[in-house]
């Protein structure tokens, strides 16, 4: 390493030119590393040293890519497409997911299963197995989303065309990462779902646990805020604008604290045709919003609400001062 | 294809090698890719096959990095700029945006224009003289952005310098490139300029309809959750923090819901010096806020008021349990 | 430059070939290249010509990669990490990452010391000398994350496993970006903390200024919209959810209306073991909020609240109208 701490001088910061990592810096360096070495082996820290290969992000955002090339086919990809060459272009993207989806499936299985030996033929097995079953769902997935892109149009004037949708909308791309990673919440693979659902998080604003129950043509504008919970379940022909909260109530504090609510209901159920407007606040596992219900911006509800309800806040009390108002 | 198939096992995984992709699975495989393509002649899913190439969001996103350092030259290219070699410099980066400019605007619009043949002259001819009029306004942009550079330090007392802003400020980055998508929006091209302002907004948080109008000096605090929608109109000298939206009332469901709203003025007025603090709600196409108001945090209005006055939520009632506390 | 111009047909449009660029566009491409040079001139425009060199935001980031794969081992790099291999592996991060930190701190520096020279020994070698004192910290940075993984853990019911958290929760990636930009903000290195903490703002939409104070185990659930100003003071132990802002009062406006606030205290203080609930407000530079309190979602707070008190809105008054209610 001696060799390669020498010539470390950042040549492009200047001309000037020396070796002036002297002796006393060479050793403060190598100080850190041997305490940074000695570190991974201290109980209270986290690493992933001596375990298996984990997951990907990176591959798994490929994925993410190549999924929204399968399915909206002619948006995202370099060439046109016409339906003569549509088969190869459809098989040779399937394949390349299958075989993606296949080594980051084993991955994540082979992380949870942890066997000493790098070798594991039912982890291989299993991740092909589960990658095929994810593939049949392709079809199913395109139509629901197509569906999707509709609920977009039909809920935004200011949507020109469904192509700027597909494009541009963060609502639909936060649902479509959902739909994805909900399907291997399903079969129960770790990690990659989540890790799927934070890409899209990060990109939209949007954090929809994979977990999460949703039901057709799903409308989310803007976006940015939204947080819908792990055991949440929404209904068919929802709208939910930005900063809705469907939420859990408060965490107890404690060393139990977090662990006693694990798998338990503690998002709210939103029934068919519900509107929830902006920065409104649903919590509980208990709270039913029934179906055809308005929930008005900025609404905080913590208990259920009967069908065809509409709740507003009521009008809020403002203080106006200045030259041409009294008071409001 | 089956020659593709079948050589799939991921060998970074393991050393474990066998031809797994049995019969069985290879014929699964297929399915999918039949089903796909099948659905793509389905009028109820959406695709973009058959048609006109159009833009492509790669591209675009190019476009927006040269544009970010021909408007504020000296700060994100990777060589040092002096006044002597400034030309060189501008005149090469001006002539790629001008070429990558026509022909993203040419694909916009021939994706509209949808000919049947590949070859329409009219769009390649439009693209380029539409890319030439928007260079055309680039010096006018740039004094534009200086000024909203200085509105930033103005308002923000933890800013350092101006090269800061410049750098690291969401909320100019989200102003760059509403002005620039605004330029094409007012020109008519289909597409881009909602591309350009979706993109800002998964990188800042901030989601400014290219549609809006927008005075100079403008400043956006931290910005996270901002709305600023498609027929807003913004004075001279606003400012605006977190959370703030400026939208629209709410749109009824049914076939013509969305469409019948298409097209109006939706989002609220803000005249000249006004301040809007985090989460305020303003909304209505109706709604007018005078110049020199200012609208506190998470104030909810939508009517209009007139100019000079503050408008504050009443202290909020809150319940204190406590120890130390009967109640606040 | 006029070689370059003419041959700039798109032919990847179309097959449409003619050399359309006419003497009237060319000239209309040369005047707007001179405009933008002569603006570079102007005082009132903003530009880093003739300065030196700046820091790179790509280089940062590439800075901000490494250190993530430093303090996390075995997570994010691409090869199986194992104890007999790690000292080669945190090695050469370690000293790319001393490499990379020396040439950008002294860009940062140079950048305010602004000699005329391109030669700065002085700049050079204080960035190495920073680069070290930052390098040394790297075990204690280690160990503060490790503390956070756990408080996220135990702070969030949905939390799967430590791994899930390093993986995927933008909560402790704003918290990794925050101390290492903390740690360089305390040695007054200008420009790059910043340039940090909005990398990070823009992937979570977590705004943790970098001047701000964060003791142990802090967890930040969901994270969107967060917001902590320059001089808030956190203690031990503290949660916060989304949308929390703990901000500055009002800016006054006018000549000195940002620059009187610079560097006083104008955010608030949280005392250990506080946990603030979703969209809740806290304004001030004398608000502390003690020691045990539970804030509310919702909550708007710009006065004191003393220690082992529970603060919530009053059950919000809502309008409730449909076929099944009269009122709520």
């Amino acid at each position: 390493m001696s060799d390669g701490i020498k010539p470390l001088l950042a040549d492009s910061i200047c001309e000037y030119k020396e070796d002036v990592l002297i002796p006393v810096q060479e050793e403060r360096l190598r100080t850190v590393v041997q305490e940074m070495v000695h570190s991974c082996r201290e109980a209270s820290t986290v690493d992933n040293v001596g375990a298996a290969l984990i997951p990907s992000k990176d591959e798994i955002i490929r994925i993410l890519n190549i999924l929204q090339d399968v399915l909206f086919p002619g948006y995202f990809g370099r060439q046109e497409l016409n339906h003569s060459t549509l088969e190869y272009h459809l098989g040779h993207e399937v394949v390349e997911l299958f075989e993606l989806l296949s080594a980051q499936i084993s991955r994540s299985i082979r992380h949870e299963c942890r066997r000493t030996d790098s070798l594991c033929v039912q982890c291989v097995n299993k991740g092909r197995e589960e990658a095929l079953i994810f593939c049949e769902k392709l079809p199913a997935l395109r139509r629901a989303l197509a569906n999707d892109v509709r609920a977009h149009y039909d809920g935004d004037p200011a949507a020109k065309s469904l192509d700027e949708i597909v494009f541009s909308y963060p609502g639909l791309y936060a649902i479509f990462v959902y739909r994805v990673a909900h399907e291997l919440f399903l079969r129960k693979i770790p990690l990659m779902p989540r890790i799927m659902t934070e890409h899209a998080h990060s990109l939209t604003g949007i954090d929809i646990h994979p977990g999460a129950t949703i039901g057709t043509d799903f409308f989310i504008d803007h976006g940015t805020g939204v947080v819908i919970g792990e055991t949440t379940d929404i209904g068919d022909r929802v709208r939910i604008y930005q900063g809705v909260t469907l939420g859990a109530l408060s965490v107890p504090r404690g060393s139990e604290g977090g662990n006693e609510l694990r798998g338990r209901k503690r998002h709210p159920t939103i029934q068919d045709d519900v509107t929830i407007y902006a920065q409104a606040t649903i919590l509980g596992g208990q709270t039913v919003i029934g179906a055809r219900c308005i929930i008005g911006g900025n609404v905080w509800l913590t208990a259920s609400v009967p069908p065809d309800t509409t709740v507003l806040i009521e009008a809020p009390r403002h203080v106006f001062k200045g030259e041409n108002h009294e008071r409001g």
